[in-house]
């Protein structure tokens, strides 16, 4: 650190441990939103965190109904004549099964070399918390944020943030900010900041095929009458070439071209890329022709076949011709396509490819998000980015990520506001895994970071 | 009629409610061969058998081990001077699933409108009753038998009887006869009696496609690693040209070519056989170009594709990339093709269109059979053909049939007699479908016929 340390700065130390032990209370609470039976945990983690933004100062803070799990809601401002910054977040996590690979039970948080393990730690409670720590620092440092701080922390997003579209779209004026920074994100190690430039987006739908009202005898029927699983397999293999290109009719329209200096910045992930592939199980490789692995992952669209069913699947053999084949895909989609677009092409598709006179359903799955792209240069960034350099002593990676977070384009589409991801988790933290850490160090450094960032927005 | 009534026919005339009464307390045993939570079920219907074989007078009666489920065998001698029928048939029954679609639970037999339904009603346990009526009848009226009867019913036919070959080897003094009834058969119509020609042959196998060790996220991985869906999705398409022809190299090599006379045969079954798809509840057809649908379904060998599975194919969605995915499927063979031989063509086949790198492993499906033909002028066709054709007072029509029948090949090939198929399902009872049924009035004429046959064998 160059700079002289700030009061803030002094707070936020003093208070490293009790600040750790309020980590390891939010993190005993089993707020997994897609369990109906964890309910109550999920409105309970929204009433911890809400008690906890009051305790830090925030003047108007609200558990807000969203017909699901709630939305925590607050509010610092700071005078009509500073920015808005609404920062993002979720209080609630996934399922912790398998439950007997964890070395330690998921909500019992456990340090073992510098690493807090349990459920929620990396994904994103501590996380969150570094944004309200330091927005505490900065009230009892200097009476307040520099700007007008709206948060925004909601409980479904491990469940597809199914309510949340609606509820920005009604809560406009409220929500209504200059730029959003999204505390759900993270680190390449502990020294090597990153600066998300996109994300991409997803669409999916499952293709319910029919080829009679009933399955048949194949010795009575088999030579004259469709097999609805030969039917789908033969429309699933219709979704790519041979070169590894999505086949559907107008899928790269929208796509906006790699120029020479997102290659370039790709390619710095390349060597990385190589040894996540490699450690990954998978006995090969992949994917579009003309374009190396890490292009693939981050900055192209493609088509996965995530579910296929059709016919006898037990055990042993059951001579049947079925009537009926489904299928579940995703598209992970790159600017500037749009998921509406895409869904009506795969339906042209399936019209064009699925074998004559067999009927089917498309039934559009949940969790569309449309893919999102920030420009490296917005001036967010640039101050984001001055701050990592000054605090880790490196200059932050632009990277793309493969992965979706559909908030990211509602805001942008929605709000008309951009976002800068800015979270902590460290590379292999096992987000969605059994055994999921957080690097505790990175609770007061953290902190550290949007108490800067938040000072830099203001100028 | 143009006959005396016969005593017999008298006997099962008076007999006809209190028969149909056992035939529903038979149906009510749910005895699925190939599911293990009903192996006490299919024993119990052995059981079942070999009681109502005992009650109709058969003088030997034992229920033999086989490996699997047990055989059910009895002997009822006339003489040495008397030429040895087997009749053949089995008592286990195909899975109800999808339980969903049956009007009436599958193992609770209801009439409706002159047909009782159930599962195993068309296949086959009505028609094993007939034969133990017919010779209970003549058993009372004249004493028994006018030929010696091996009485022989298995409990694995829908599990492709995989223990039979070797119980036919090791018993062939005990099952040795002139020539074999297999009343696992049916008609083209209530007064249309039929005489098989030919059995199509089996042989089928289950792939399981392997392309990575765990299952991936679709964001970080699924654009440059294979997808076992996909995979196995292509590996699925190759197996048929667009003309429906399968599509496997020397699969048609040993197929004898039809002759004129073959060809005008099963163009007498076009119209039956039109009618046949039409009422089957497919859309649409399909199938090999070049030939009739009719020659399709009972001459031309076919490959149909009974199940596929892989990924998630839960509710909802999950964004994976699934490292695994599973194929099961059958051909159809016509004589001369080879079960083995055509085995190690699909392996071929599969060596060369998998994607490659990912890995594979191909397990043969249990009930392999060698195609069956018999001469339509044998003596036994000849004499059975008169009985059916002074009975119904129409002559039987010479056809071949699409389904295997595993037993005829073993019998042929291993006790050198051949099969005369003698039962009475009706078409589009849905042997292997929901909503299963027998024509109630065919319990009773079936009964008539074995008796009739049996007498004229006797000649």
């Amino acid at each position: 650190m160059s700079m002289p340390e700030q009061a803030w700065e002094a707070y936020l130390a003093a208070n490293e441990q009790a600040y750790l032990d309020e980590l390891i209370e939010f993190l005993r609470i089993p707020s997994i939103s897609t369990d109906p039976e964890h309910k109550d945990d999920v409105r309970a983690a929204a009433e911890w965190v809400a008690a906890r933004m009051k305790k830090a100062g925030i003047p108007e803070v609200e558990i807000v109904e969203s017909g699901g799990h709630p939305n925590v809601i607050g509010r610092w401002n700071a005078g009509a004549d500073k920015p808005t910054v609404l920062i993002y977040g979720h209080y609630d996590v996934q399922p912790a099964v398998p439950l007997e690979l964890w070395e330690t039970p998921p909500f019992e948080p456990t340090i073992r070399e510098g690493r807090l393990y349990a459920r929620g730690s990396s994904d994103m409670k501590a996380n969150l918390l570094t944004t309200l720590h330091a927005v505490e620092a900065l009230g009892i440092t200097e009476g307040g944020p520099p700007v007008n701080v709206i948060f925004f922390f909601e409980g479904e997003e491990e469940i597809g943030s199914a309510n949340l579209p609606a509820f920005v779209a009604a809560n406009q004026e409220r929500l209504r900010c200059d730029v959003v920074l999204s505390a759900d994100s993270g680190m390449d190690g502990p020294n090597s900041p990153v600066l998300v430039t996109a994300l991409k987006g997803v669409v999916g739908c499952q293709i319910d095929v029919k080829s009679g009202d009933t399955d048949l005898h194949s010795g009575g029927y088999g030579a004259s009458v469709p097999n609805a699983n030969q039917v789908l397999a033969q429309l699933a293999a219709s979704f790519h070439t041979a070169g590894g290109q999505v086949a559907i009719e107008g899928f790269y329209d929208e796509v906006v071209p790699l120029t020479e200096r997102d290659r370039a910045d790709i390619a710095i992930g390349d060597a990385a890329l190589d040894a996540f592939i490699d450690g990954s199980g998978a006995y090969t490789t992949w994917g579009e022709a003309g374009y190396t692995k890490t292009e693939r992952v981050f900055a192209r669209p493609t088509l996965d076949l995530n579910g296929v069913w059709g016919g006898f699947t037990g055990q042993g053999e059951k001579t049947v011709t079925p009537c009926e084949a489904h299928l579940k895909l995703t598209c992970r989609l790159v600017p500037d396509q749009d998921p509406d677009r895409i869904l009506d092409l795969i339906r042209a598709h399936v019209e064009k490819h699925l074998y004559p006179g067999v009927t089917y359903t498309l039934t559009p799955l949940n969790g569309a998000a449309y893919p999102f792209a920030i420009d490296r240069d917005h001036p967010a960034m640039v101050k984001t980015g001055a701050v990592l350099t000054e605090i880790y002593g490196a200059e932050p990676m632009f990277v793309r990520v493969g992965a979706s977070v559909p908030v990211t384009g509602i805001f942008q589409r929605t709000l008309a506001a951009d976002t800068v991801e800015l979270g902590f988790s460290q590379p292999g933290s096992g987000a969605h895994a059994p055994n999921e850490w957080w690097r505790v160090a990175d609770l007061a450094l953290g902190s550290r970071v949007y108490c800067a960032v938040l000072k830099a927005l203001a100028l």
